[in-house]
């Protein structure tokens, strides 16, 4: 029994090899298209407050960075939830609960 | 049973209010984070091809942009594997198979 | 006699080739660069209002978009003074100012 | 007698006040709106070499990163050859021409 994650990049190798797209899908330009997309999602706030944005256009363009990371992930071969779960692990040791409380300072500044 | 997604997301609103960042995270905030991760993660191809940057490097990073993207989606209550499901079935529609083909044309200037 | 635009120029020419870098400064890894370098001085007001950013730190990354911005100008021998007023005067023409007069819509959606 | 970067300065205010958008300025939208556009700039290149992308598509977008990158410098009112000449200056230590000389490795890691 395959879970969500599964499913979706076995669709998504599908939507890519029906268009013949595996021969532009470098880790590169997967990147790129990535930190692209990153950049529609934030224009959805430009000049704008946080509760300005619509939240259909937000919705549409976190899908898309969404989509390109799990085909980043995919080209690599890696799980996708584990590799979440080590960085969150990571990032719980940086920013010790004690000393990160209530502050927004990164981590490598926390003292 | 609770799916890989649910977990991971528990693990996130857990991480953040030990630290009490919920003040920080309005969604206009949380796309610029993911967006700065997204840069980091680009960083890692600067001046090189795809094959030579850090497989370990870039599974950090993507890991990064991945965390925010999840808690961007969690902060609208939002199913995320619904929300990609929907993307993929939107953009299949704007791409067709037979028009797209082998092409990395943008949708809106296919013939 | 010279502008401060060239003489800018100038020095980078001399910064790279001292450097032997002309080798990896190709115009995609170029612009590149610059969206990461955009990407750093986000990320001074990120988790913050824009009075709470250090300005010698805003100062700092906004002068590496500069820097790269000019070199991916001499990549294609523009002159940059020029390229940027005929994009002005583009953007007048798309956002006529008795339309666009105190709204924040993209220009194709003024009506 | 005003410079090349002076006039646009004065043209950019100008502008920016013909359509009331000052209230709209902040330093944290413009830095976005600085990045969106780098975005722009890198989709030239997405999916392609250096050569592959249209040098008019290009010349606008960094043209638009470069008027934003202006109206941030004058937000603050800073001299805009001044701070990329101490920039540059500064990135001559970082990187010392000896040892960087042929590598792509960043200055941190230089040894």
């Amino acid at each position: 029994m395959s879970s969500p994650i599964d499913e979706l990049l076995e669709q998504l190798r599908q939507f890519r090899d029906e268009r013949d797209w595996a021969q532009f899908h470098n880790a590169k330009d997967l990147a790129l298209a990535l930190s692209i997309e990153a950049a529609e999602l934030n224009e959805q706030f430009l000049w704008k407050t946080a509760e300005q944005a619509s939240p259909d256009k937000v919705r549409e363009e976190l899908a898309d960075v969404l989509l390109y990371a799990f085909q980043l992930a995919d080209k690599y071969d890696w799980d996708i939830a584990e590799l979440m779960r080590e960085k969150l692990a990571r990032n719980a040791e940086r920013y010790p609960a004690d000393k990160a409380k209530g502050s927004a300072t990164k981590y490598d500044q926390l003292s």
